[in-house]
């Protein structure tokens, strides 16, 4: 599995907030693109592995703004895997508008099965960081 | 059931766009917040409903906007049951502040089953015409 | 003017609600996206207008919802221009899947100054219509 | 002004994901709302302060979520001033289900006025916590 994976997205007028800046919740919305995408980059698919009964939690969220991002820039988030356990993904972003860190986020993932219940992330997820350090 | 119901909400921060008015599609989420109160207050229950496997689909949605609503105002949203057959519910929907109409929607939902086939509309939900006109 | 423009987007983990589906007041985003790409590609550039003092605003939305949209479909957004005057802007949207028409919507767009007051549609946005027709 | 303040927010069905739960990054957006409801509860607004030309950016957001809150849910958000400096605001945020918690979010807030530049604390803000230890 990939360590490192890139996405451009425009930032809509709708997550723009009255002083015409992304909201600062909406980032972690472009964050989640970015691991799925990840995913997706690496051969996997979010969605099948939920129709399989492996859904994603979020356990811990975080970012700090360094400077705003505006509507109708164009960003470029940059998704990186820096720790897998048997209980926890954690994955680093940054929000770069013309290779400008605006954003820094960091957000720590566990898994669990239809009912809830906490489940070992698989093998396959976990050899993303061997494979690639 | 109840023909009509009113709720009011305060429009978020993040609802609000780059010109500070509360986002065209966001008078959506709102009526769909209305036609859930209006439900409750009648003693149903949506997500009742949807764990007993019935879910209200829209088939059709418009809103005229009369005059902008804008970040931190006091909207009182105005839900009114138009029609009820086996087949469809209408609603109409109107956005005021301080009495002034800002906007008027009108959504047509069907219901329909876990796999997305067409239900009749149940009677008891039916009845909310056959009572109050 | 171009008359029509097409866009991809892929509906976000965000924009599901909970049966899956893509939340029916979201289309009117992504038509609000259409309708800003079909605007740059043809030269213009809707954050520049805005900085010069014009803005758009809705008039009225509509949409019919022929089959739902789900969780990471990858849906094409068509926009074309319907109808253009000296008072208001018309498009029309499908959003489709695989070449399948999920959804069919209207919106009338007027524009505004700065405070509010309805002005006339710039010729080079009317002359859109003129040269395609 | 006051030191904390408690609202109650039911989950939109809009705010729900795939999963039936509330979306991680739509807490923050309640978190902006219990600040906006502290400010006002001490007889503060924000869309005047906004108006009168200082404007709140968020510097670093965080949460920590324990248990997931469903679509329909009736939270209660609480709000604590935690620390109040000429340079930046840090608030507290628990999102509570029937007395148990479900989330614990700390965001850090600094003011800047219509042109990006930063902006001292007001000493009406700052004396809110002299007030209340």
């Amino acid at each position: 599995m990939l360590r490192q994976h890139e996405f451009q997205i425009r930032v809509r007028y709708e997550d723009a907030d009255p002083m015409g800046l992304l909201h600062h919740s909406t980032y972690f919305v472009y964050f989640e693109i970015g691991r799925t995408e990840l995913l997706r980059a690496s051969g996997g698919n979010y969605r099948l592995m939920e129709e399989e009964g492996l859904f994603v939690v979020v356990a811990k969220s975080e970012c700090i703004y360094h400077k705003p991002a505006r509507y109708d820039d164009l960003l470029t988030i940059r998704t990186t895997v820096k720790r897998i356990t048997p209980a926890k993904i954690e994955h680093e972003y940054f929000a770069l508008r013309d290779g400008e860190r605006l954003a820094t986020g960091r957000v720590t993932l566990a898994m669990v099965d239809r009912n809830g219940e906490v489940q070992r992330i698989p093998d396959w997820l976990q050899e993303a960081e061997i494979g690639e350090h």
